[in-house]
């Protein structure tokens, strides 16, 4: 039997961050408003420390070790950002961090990773099992294995960016939100649920890694192959435990967009937003646009995930 | 005798512009912190409505036209910004607005300009005189001139922004403000003096169009030929006499910067701080980079002045 984290546990993780992640801002754009016939508000998490919300988990989850575990050090694998958010929040707090990365991560997310004393092991995406490996490191080292989204103080600190956006602009009728594994939709979820219950909760998918809508319309997690898609961040092959039952609770839909559609997104975003958004980081407002029919008048919340790309691949993106 | 505009101009266009401008964010990077071992405050105005500061002036200027006014029309003459921000504040005043664009201006700045609904008129902006041509508009068609730069009402506006920073972050040791005509850098310094009269106020322009420093170094306005640079909004051929009036007295000086280390800048905020700047805008973070022996532990402003530029362009930029 699970112990699922609720809103209290992100009540607690927002005071753990307080002073340490940024309070990012809600930004508002006429353009965004116009073209979508609804009052948009954009959380924007590419803007919070490391670039990506991921930080609110990982400093929450290291802010609970022992004195034990902080000797030890943390593990953990990550497509990208939660590496450099461990790495980050390990240093700040003087723990060793050991990330597993993927061969073909992007090489500003190695590099940052690295930049923020985080120790990499690569491995390779799809031939390879990183939880296995991650477990095997764990175990034979003593070092506690804080995954990228299934851990019940991961989940509660990547609730407070929406606990954030509730706290500053009140109810919404609709709030957006990247779905990878599903650590940021569970917690935004459970902030929904507390602040604006009413409010419906939509998790957004690559179209190429519909993974989360299957187990959430089939009722079991379905795991798929590593999917091909722009968006790195959402790379993931399965729901976890945690997270999936927290999703299929709280969440009212899963949407999924194709990369054609993020990449779209991504140029409003840079354009009319002034906004540098990786891929996964549009997924919410790429959903939000192609749903305009259903949101006119309502007050929509998105969050943008994170801003971590490649400068001159976001310039090839643009150009494209 | 010119009658300058005051910190009170400040204050009254501040209370024009409540509730039609964006507040804009004040970001915070420790990378760019560690960067400069300073701490930094980005006054970021590439968040602004249509981009740019400029709406600030445009909105204020606009809004003391008397019925009359308002019936004949306003005209203008930009290399972009100030065009994109008197035609989106007219439309919203209900006011018709004629602009007067370079023939090389980017295609961004012209759509939106358009997008806008300003009708706008073209010329050459290395044959043509632009002041000329809309005095003679205004002359004959009873419009108001509301120049780029040089107008009280214009200064007053603009020195809204660096009163919000010194409003939300209190006394900086330094303030660091792009220079084009000097609209932005004399209302801020108005601002400055009010609010924390301490801060030193530097001026950033391009070095090939250095006629602000050059001005302020040998007391009278000095004017060039269009500097060629990738800072447009900064290749200005002169101060203007209320703006060099103000600079002469409340500026400490003026610093310049070449066009590679405004790439730098610019992938720095891209990178780093996940925004689109254009060249113009990174012109303050690229002087303090330069001076950053001289700013060791200080508290340091920085007004990011736009993101006005064709995403094409600036991806190519990125890359180079």
């Amino acid at each position: 039997m699970l112990t699922l984290p609720t809103y209290e546990d992100v009540m607690a993780a927002a005071a753990r961050l307080d002073g340490h992640a940024h309070r990012t801002p809600v930004l508002r754009s006429r353009s965004a408003d116009a073209l979508l016939g609804a009052q948009l508000f954009f959380k924007c998490e590419n803007l919070q420390r490391m670039g990506a919300f991921k930080f609110r988990g990982a400093f929450n989850a290291l802010s609970r070790f022992t004195d034990e575990q902080r000797r030890a050090g943390v593990v953990t694998f990550s497509s990208g950002n939660h590496a450099q958010a461990i790495a980050l929040a390990a240093r700040l707090q003087g723990i060793k961090a050991t990330i597993l990365m993927p061969h073909d991560a992007p090489a500003a997310k190695v590099a940052a990773t690295e930049g923020y004393g985080g120790i990499v092991v690569v491995y390779n995406r799809y031939s390879e099992d990183r939880e296995q490996i991650g477990r095997t490191l764990a175990d034979e080292q003593g070092m506690t294995l804080i995954p990228p989204y299934d851990h019940p103080d991961v989940i509660a600190g990547q609730g407070t960016a929406a606990k954030e956006l509730f706290d500053e602009v009140g109810d919404l009728d609709a709030l957006f939100v990247c779905l990878g594994g599903g650590g940021l939709l569970s917690g935004s979820a459970l902030s929904a649920r507390a602040l604006s219950p009413k409010c419906k909760v939509y998790g957004v998918e690559p179209e190429a890694g519909n993974d989360g809508q299957q187990s959430f319309r089939s009722g079991a997690i379905v795991h798929i192959d590593t999917p091909r898609t722009i968006a790195d961040g959402a790379q993931t092959q399965h729901l976890g435990q945690y997270t999936f039952a927290i999703i299929r609770r709280d969440v009212d839909d899963i949407h999924t967009v194709s990369d054609a559609q993020l990449v779209q997104a991504m140029r409003f975003l840079a354009e009319r937003m002034k906004l540098v958004v990786e891929p996964t980081g549009c997924l919410g407002f790429a959903a939000a646009r192609a749903l305009e029919d259903q949101l006119a008048g309502l007050r929509v919340g998105i969050i943008i995930s994170g801003g971590n790309v490649d400068v001159a691949r976001f310039g090839e993106l643009l150009k494209a």
